[in-house]
């Protein structure tokens, strides 16, 4: 852990405040104790829900190395990641999340983490986003079928 | 709830892995009975960790509506979400989800969704990739201070 990394994230999120480009979030995605990749907050001026600091710094490390994948990649953020990039990252394979403020905190500062994380135990159903499986018969397990087929499938 | 959508869905999933983009998950985001924006994993080509028919469906509807949150909008999408896709779907504050196969029927395919599910559940710096709280005192709770001194914050 090196606490100039963490403190860059978190500069980078004062800056995005102030500059108004976003939300208070800021992070790096870091090689070898190098900074691959810089992310922030830029929701409102993207026009992207999927905009955030994490996800920003993970996709463009990866455009960066030319792959989907981040092994040796440690991840420093200014605050906990919400599920969406806590996913983001299960899905890079970094090794690694280093943050400064807590969950519980972001939601101090308005922020919901917190619900969707309440959210994610709850029966998909009986979400406050109610998520509801239809049974389509067969045809929902056709592309299922069509990747396992598939000998050449790279899997990610 | 309109069957033809998820159809739609599947049959973008079943697509994408014959024309070889990458991994068998098709979504559409739908408003007023019309598809605004259509999505598929494309994880591989892309180089993205982050491109789930979800959050690739999502991300255009948004562009396409010039907006950041996507209320009025139902998701059509062939699986159960992953918690990277579910915290998306929070974010972009669509009103419903209508899925045909399940998380658990994804991981038979290989997908590691399930485990992403299990992962959240547990303490940070207990989960296969440790999430790392660091004291870093006054200087961590700048971002946040920063936001709510400021009057025209746009919440999102």
């Amino acid at each position: 852990m090196n606490p100039a990394l963490l403190k860059r994230a978190i500069e980078l999120a004062v800056h995005n405040v102030r500059s108004g480009q976003g939300g208070p979030f800021g992070a790096v995605v870091v090689k070898d104790g190098r900074i691959v990749a810089e992310g922030v907050n830029s929701v409102i001026t993207a026009n992207d829900p999927t905009a955030h600091a994490e996800v920003t710094a993970i996709r463009r490390a990866c455009e960066k190395l030319g792959t989907f994948h981040l092994p040796g990649c440690e991840v420093y953020t200014s605050c906990e990641p919400c599920p969406m990039c806590l996913g983001a990252i299960y899905w890079a394979h970094v090794d690694r999340v280093w943050y400064a403020m807590t969950k519980d905190e972001a939601a101090q500062a308005e922020f919901d983490d917190s619900l969707i994380y309440e959210q994610i135990a709850l029966a998909p159903q009986t979400r406050l986003i109610p998520m509801v499986r239809v049974d389509m018969g067969e045809e929902a397990a056709r592309p299922f079928r069509e990747w396992l087929g598939k000998a050449d499938r790279i899997r990610y």
